[in-house]
């Protein structure tokens, strides 16, 4: 075989992994049983149609197909290889392969980067040699990809061996091979069936966030899996969110390492985990993708996407023969964001009709135990709850059921209201009392609790899903996360008059550069207290440094200030600045997730305190407004006690202002920003600007 | 039958409920399919050995037995009765019951308290009633009770005819009917069978604590279940802790309307919902009672908890074939308080033998695909976490499994462990693949998290009862609920005297009745700046009216906030206080739990920001520090950026204080108490003192 590849690298797309015309397995054993092996017997076994070609220097032909001795010998260049050989054997398969024009390797060894040292360098080594030809990389230390939609099943998973996978409209997209697995069996217990399934391992170049986007495209696939412990391309993970966004695709994405205990495990650095599992949060919220909490609700929430149900809202209907049950309800619903749905006179009427006097009419419903089992009671109440539009979805809890209970009657009318909209039943009775209701075609889960969170989690990825469309349609947002160094630091009076200049209203002050001018300073500021600090562009914390004096009210205070706290640069001395509270803004360039802006309580103990929200450029006062109103001090903006609200529209103005200008500078820090009722005011800040 | 009840009240005892000598069922029916006809059919059924009595004036004879007119007819005086005729029939039924020396009631007819209006106050005439005569009323609208260890079913629940419920270890109170059923439905699931049922419904006298205290004690019952929507009874469930403690009985209360909405649910007031929600938390706590999330992880737990695993520690040790399993434990450890073991040299000294060089030797312990399967490996590492002491619990997560792997040795290594400490499994394959480790009688849970759940459960009531074990021993606190009136607030100067005769540090201040007294004060404190604040003991929000000043410097300028503030007792001024933090420390009579005290962050925005703990008296200076110490400004607290550590330790002394002072007041509240580095003040109070 020659090799075909020249400067031809851009033909080269990593969807050849889906659908390829050939495959070569690099490493191929004869004995299903073996790691070599399974490949094989898999692409066998789930009808594979295109040309599979087996290397291995040791054998002519491997579970009936001709063996190849090497790369070279292969009478085509192979579209897609596995890799199966140990170490330096797989760094020189990569090589051939680049260099043959294979357009995707999948290297599923492992002792690579996972290990560090040797390994790590030998997988660096391997990149390389990719990139230099084009050749895309999956892995290494990837357990493979499985398109059973094409019977591209190409992974070395016992999985197969044990879990009887039929195809289904599933997707799993996982860094870890067992984190691919684990969804398949859990859905496998559901009858649920997978259309794909790949395992990434080591994302050397190919990341699981790119596998996704392209998985995404598919219009076979009805739900989308995601497993990831490091987030490295925020970049495809944006492009995923604009695929699943246009196919109204629900993606679900399940982050490892969630806390320091996590990371630590995922044997991630664990400094910034706070701040970026929040920027996490936020990319997901931006992009439509849907966090999940864990493998539960995953497991829980499956089955509910499939039925495609299109509701947008959050706001449910639950009735119940037990008030206990609506209250457990209430309490879970609370936890998921869930909200009960205030019911339609029309709807409080005809309950009205169909209940008893002492019957209450609120949402939940409780029909009580007598009331249950009346003729038709319960059908007209479920039919009228299903009907009323400010209801986005029923959960029927029947903590006790059974003899004199029409379950086929109650089964029928939900099975009509599940037609519109998602509708549950939560039912701990042996599973022949609640038959009728899986007969019924109905979601039926044992608890109140698991029915509404599964609820819980379906309506909240569809309300994300309806606000990213809303606020980006199917765009994606370009960014760069180049590399910009440490730039250069503004000093204190640079930075505001920066600030200044791109809107943000600063505290009333004079750089002075002498006591003379300080003096002269305060007496224009009309002897009110003022506040002295020495202005430079070496030192971040003035306060601790002790070149900050506050409240200085006399003028010999003010010279003797200046002279205490004069830098380099001289000393700003400026109004004491005032307001309700003090908060925080920033802005900055995240490696992963780009370009940034941060608002939220400040003071001294920002960090300490710890509530601050995310937001993207471009930012608007809607989204920043949103986000201030998520925050604990929201309701001390908001005024308690009588108190007026604070001005938030100036602090939305001052971060959609900070958004405008991100892309200009490395960083900004404004702490405090002093906001009132009538305006805000920036009192420190650091700026930043490109070297 | 004559009336006995004679002045000898105080020999009636709730106990008859467990094991009664005779059964009254009042309104029995013939047919054991209906409401008066099922208590009937379950005695016989399950086979209760004293006399029943049945009473319905329209039969001689129902199920066999005999039956009569009334209850004057019974041939002796039933010890218990159970009422299941409605309305004014079950109110008159009481009242002779008690009248002839019954010594419980069980009211099952609904109607009463729940629907309000006149069921409410036939509920208040019976209750009145049964106290009268010193019978005990279990209900109304209870769905009744059920000690299957004497056969003693007295309950008209269609449970008994839908499950097939067996005697069993765990015992359930409850006030709702279906919340009783639910757990013994999901606990059939498992094949975990029920000692006993209690649904006591509106609690009018007995309440479900007092049930639950006195099931408590019975030596058959290893899980006690406890839900309740409204804590009426706080004396009686801190008895319920002390029986629990004294025997070591994991006692797991769930308290429906943990939020708004569910509080609405359950149709209580939301007022002070954050504030009682905290208190029942810290009571739980206090008592040794584990308060659990929801039903699923009662469901989870309960099988772990008839293990009788014995440990005290929250410290588990994780090993598993996944790396990504690993991180998925330690991100639910994290969520369940637990952590992970600081393995011994012993233990990494083994491990490093048994494993080959580039394995991690830390806990969670991956040992990777590759390992797991080689032969006697797993047993080794197993065998060495579970001896190492610093391991309070194991759990072996396999995500993957099947051919090739030795499970049969993995279950008997693990079986061998969990003789000492609690071991879980969780595996998401086929049953068939895990049934080894069911078979070896271990807990098998699908998925990481719920098996990090159900320990984290485990281990946290072990740890919790141990904690209060510690601290009270058998013991129960006495405390009086009686009302304290409104009492009567003394004005500022007398409350700080108040505090300070007590032992609670107050600021430099004076009583001023004159423009030249507060003059004098001003030069007597230096000069230095000062608050002037009116006096009065009629308002309490001084600020919010404009009586107090603030940073007051000159001396004219204290006359003309003298004069400006002066209210019927004077002016207060005082020396501005300073600290790092404010403060608020407050204590008061509980109408449930009875005396506490607070302690959390002050200010202005106390309610907003709502980051308060709650201390039971006698308040020690360790359980102060460690409130302080759960607190979200704790880290403020402990110093950031250099800071030094504010002076906890007096704190915790003027709590203490407060604690052993609380029986003397009706309530005091202290914001803001300034603490800074050394020592700390209060600068504002208000003490109300009983008429």
């Amino acid at each position: 075989m020659e090799g075909v590849r020249g400067g031809d690298a851009a033909a080269v797309s990593l969807a050849a992994l889906l659908d390829p015309v050939s495959i070569a397995v690099i490493g191929a054993s004869d004995d299903p049983g073996k790691i070599g092996g399974r490949p094989l017997a898999y692409l066998s076994r789930f009808g594979y149609r295109g040309r599979v070609l087996p290397v291995n220097p040791n054998r002519a032909e491997v579970q009936g197909l001709r063996c190849y001795p090497d790369v070279a010998s292969l009478p085509e260049v192979p579209e897609v290889a596995a890799v199966l050989v140990p170490g330096a054997a797989a760094a020189r398969a990569v090589e051939e392969l680049g260099a043959a024009g294979t357009e995707v390797a999948i290297v599923m060894a492992s002792g690579f980067g996972e290990v560090g040292g040797e390994g790590a360098a030998m997988q660096e080594q391997m990149r390389r040699a990719a990139a230099a030809t084009g050749m895309r990389l999956v892995g290494p230390n990837a357990m493979g990809s499985a398109n059973l939609t094409t019977g591209t099943v190409l992974t070395f998973s016992t999985m197969y061996l044990e879990i009887d996978v039929t195809p289904g409209p599933v997707a799993i997209v996982s860094q870890s091979g067992s984190m691919a697995v684990e969804p398949c069996a859990l859905l496998a217990r559901q009858a649920i069936g997978v259309a794909q399934m790949h395992a990434t391992g080591n994302d050397a170049d190919v990341t699981a966030a790119e596998v996704a986007a392209l998985v995404a495209a598919d219009e076979r696939v009805e739900l989308l899996l995601v497993y990831v412990e490091s987030i490295g391309d925020g970049a495809a993970l944006a492009e995923l969110g604009r695929v699943g966004r246009a196919r109204e695709l629900p993606v679900v994405a399940l982050k490892g390492g969630r806390t320091a205990a996590g990371q630590r495990a995922a044997h991630s650095h664990t400094g910034a985990l706070a701040t970026e599992d929040r920027l996490a949060d936020a990319f997901f919220e931006e992009h439509g993708i849907w966090r999940a909490r864990d493998l539960d609700e995953v497991s829980r929430v499956a089955g509910l996407h499939l039925r495609r149900w299109r509701t947008h809202g959050t706001r449910i209907a639950v009735v119940s023969n037990s008030g206990a049950s609506c209250v457990q309800s209430a309490d879970a619903a609370t936890e998921w964001g869930l909200s009960f749905a205030p019911l339609s006179r029309t709807t409080t009427d005809a309950l009205a009709e169909a209940l008893p006097s002492f019957a209450t009419l609120t949402n939940p419903v409780d029909l009580t135990a007598a009331l249950i089992g009346s003729e038709g009671v319960f059908a007209r109440v479920a039919g009228r709850l299903a009907a009323d539009p400010s209801v986005d979805a029923l959960h029927l809890a029947l903590p006790i059921a059974g003899e004199g209970y029409e379950i086929d009657s109650f089964a029928a009318s939900l099975a009509d209201a599940a037609k519109d909209k998602p509708v549950v039943v939560s039912c701990p009775m042996p599973d022949r009392v609640s038959q009728p209701f899986r007969d019924a075609g109905l979601p039926v889960f044992l608890t109140e609790t698991e029915a509404i969170s599964a609820l819980g989690s379906l309506l909240g990825q569809h309300a994300r899903l309806a606000r990213a469309r809303a606020r980006l349609g199917s765009d994606v947002r370009a960014w760069s996360t180049r590399p910009r160094g440490s730039g250069r630091m503004l000093d204190e009076a640079a930075s505001l008059a920066f600030l200044a200049a791109h809107g943000v209203p600063v505290v009333a002050h004079r750089l002075c550069h002498t006591a003379d001018e300080a003096a002269a300073a305060f007496d224009a500021f009309g002897h009110e207290p003022v506040a002295v600090k020495g202005c430079s562009d070496a030192v971040t914390h003035k306060s601790e440094l002790g070149l900050v004096r506050l409240n200085v009210t006399t003028e010999p205070d003010v010279r003797a200030a200046f002279d205490a706290v004069r830098s380099d640069n001289g000393a700003i001395v400026a109004r004491m600045a005032a307001g309700r509270r003090e908060l925080l803004l920033g802005a900055h360039h995240d490696p992963t997730f780009g370009p940034v802006v941060l608002v939220g309580d400040g003071g001294t103990y920002v960090e300490t305190i710890d509530d601050v929200a995310v937001l993207f450029p471009p930012v608007t006062v809607d989204a920043v407004v949103d986000a201030l109103d998520g925050l604990r001090i929201a309701p001390v903006m908001r005024g308690v006690r009588g108190e007026a609200r604070v001005d938030l529209a100036a602090v939305a103005s001052a971060a959609v202002a900070l958004g405008d200008v991100v892309d200009e500078v490395v960083s900004i820090d404004v702490n405090p920003l002093f906001v009132g009722t009538d305006g805000c005011v920036a009192a420190d800040a650091v700026v930043v600007v490109a070297d």
